[in-house]
């Protein structure tokens, strides 16, 4: 096993630059002082995320390719909720010194495989020693001359909608935290579930957790539809919609049936976690004292699935990979909470938050 | 006090945002998924670094104001680098939950006060806990129709020219390590050395350190006076030279005698430290076992002044600030190095690695 405090800073460059995509936008790539990219209609988008070791993943469930992937999916669906289309990132990374050089080429190589699907470049990037590891991506976006979606735009009438998966990055953290195994692997936790988890189901939730696969053209293609607000759910469908709500001064109303699919998706996991721990584990927050509430957590409560939520004119004929969730109301209109689930106001608990989570 | 872990993210945001500088590129500020900024040339030049505590800074030695001036100045420093315009940053800032809210409202305190002379926003950051503090950022330029200037530019011939501090902030860093405090403080260990260390000297060099200043708007100049290649300086003269001199296939034989009034800058400083501790320290690397090798490892060797390097077709008259040092040579010519002072092989030490220093 190669260190990388076995070799320079230019010699781990010299590795990772190869593996890592360029991308059209890409005037002059890592190398220089700086990078230049392209940005043709005389604007650009930029936003940036940062995950650290042992808060935002584990190196015993993520390899350096899952948090690749995953840093990738993250920044993009930022962009993408802006309509924008992503065009190029860059990474600054604190490695402790005896981390496994495999873990920065997998890095390098999931950034390759989430960025490369939507045409967008590492074009730069920062190496450092440090005590655990971060990745911090800074990523930028074309509006190819239309205006920015803002969580600002939706009004009373508009149709909520949203593309992407549902409680499904929390339900396959959820398997790994109660210790739930891949078959293969351990196939004793899954039969103590009455054998309900299926392999399958554990492959794609844990998968959808450590390597999400947000719907990143969806946010372009909401954009040219004529969507009037969108974001990323990264804390929680509810909080990000109850920020939605706030920002343009309306409420939400969400509807419980457009989520069945997803629920019934989930029923086998959260069968599987109460069997491994029992119900009722504080740490999940308040209504999962069964099945249902579990479920109902990850499904409304449970972040980092990036998906996109955004609202539309009513009648607009929702593009591909969209679905109808609820509706806009007026802030006047009568109701129990800013976001409401059939009209109720919800009885899970907020989203994550980084410092009280 | 307040610790970061009694608020929550968003009420952190709230503290930091309103100090921010908002700068004249920026269309869409800090609140929604991603920024929107101006991008008038249809290009943009991007860059990041990372400052990881006890890496790059001591909390007992520099402030939170501190570090919001270096991360500013050592970005905004690529930006110049690249004959750009800084435009807008952002910020990826991990901290500690038991961190004072003040370090981090001082962090954006120097953060506005390094790019708000410049013109630059801070238009959107990430915030995480984690077990030190981090603060990742990455800034963005405006070329302004240029063509970018690199490091590969350079030609036999050229004159090589700085702009900047030469070896101040590794004289500053030493006498922080050798426990040398400013006379007020307690002058004691000034007396030791014979009252050699004047205390605005103190000062000059530990601000180079602590909040560096580099000549950011040179590089736009530079550009415009035509300077065929250019980087910042941040890992040590010669070694940043070397990068020119291997990026452009030329040699590049720097000047003593520009740099006398550096040496003299630095004399006091360099008796103090070694009255304070002795010469020959192996951590200093070769050459320092007298004054003199101690102040030619700060000026040729010493890290993080964050001056620019450029090269100047011969008969250039330079630009205000920049000051020639040397001469590019062919590669062809018969030398004992890529890059030499006086025509002879420096035998100073390599500068900063992150991984090996």
């Amino acid at each position: 096993m190669t260190r990388v405090r076995d070799l320079s800073e230019e010699q781990i460059l010299e590795r990772i630059v190869p593996l890592l995509p360029r991308g059209s936008a890409t005037l002059l790539g890592p190398g220089d002082d700086a990078a230049v990219l392209a940005a043709p209609d005389g604007r650009f988008v930029v936003s940036t995320d940062v995950l650290v070791e042992d808060r935002h993943f584990r190196t015993r469930w993520s390899t350096g390719y899952d948090v690749g992937r995953r840093a990738a999916a993250q920044n993009l669906a930022d962009i993408a909720a802006m309509g924008a289309r992503p065009t190029a990132l860059v990474t600054s990374l604190v490695v402790p010194g005896d981390t496994d050089l495999e873990w920065v080429t997998g890095l390098a190589r999931g950034l390759n495989d989430g960025c490369a699907p939507v045409g967008a470049g590492a074009v730069g990037g920062d190496l450092s020693g440090g005590p655990c590891l971060v990745v911090s991506i800074t990523v930028h976006g074309d509006l190819e001359g239309r205006a920015p979606v803002l969580r600002s735009g939706a009004r009373p009438g508009d149709v909520v909608a949203y593309a992407g998966l549902r409680g499904w990055s929390a339900a396959g953290l959820a398997l790994l935290e109660a210790g739930l195994v891949r078959a293969q692997v351990s196939p004793a936790p899954l039969e103590v579930t009455d054998g309900v988890l299926l392999e399958d189901a554990w492959e794609q939730l844990v998968a959808a957790h450590l390597r999400p696969d947000p719907p990143i053209t969806a946010g372009v293609v909401a954009a040219e539809a004529g969507a009037t607000s969108m974001l990323d759910v990264s804390d929680g469908l509810l909080r990000d919609a109850g920020r939605v709500a706030a920002a343009s001064g309306v409420r939400i109303d969400l509807d419980a049936g457009a989520f069945a699919a997803d629920r019934e998706a989930l029923h086998s996991a959260a069968r599987a976690v109460a069997a491994a721990t029992g119900l009722g584990d504080p740490g999940w927050g308040p209504g999962t004292s069964d099945i249902n509430g579990l479920i109902d957590r990850w499904v409304w409560a449970g972040g980092e699935d990036h998906g996109l939520l955004a609202t539309f004119p009513a009648g607009t004929r929702l593009p591909g990979g969209w679905a109808a969730v609820g509706l806009v109301l007026s802030a006047d209109d009568a109701g129990p909470a800013a976001v409401t689930i059939g009209g109720q106001a919800p009885d899970v608990g907020p989203g994550w938050d980084h410092f009280r989570a």
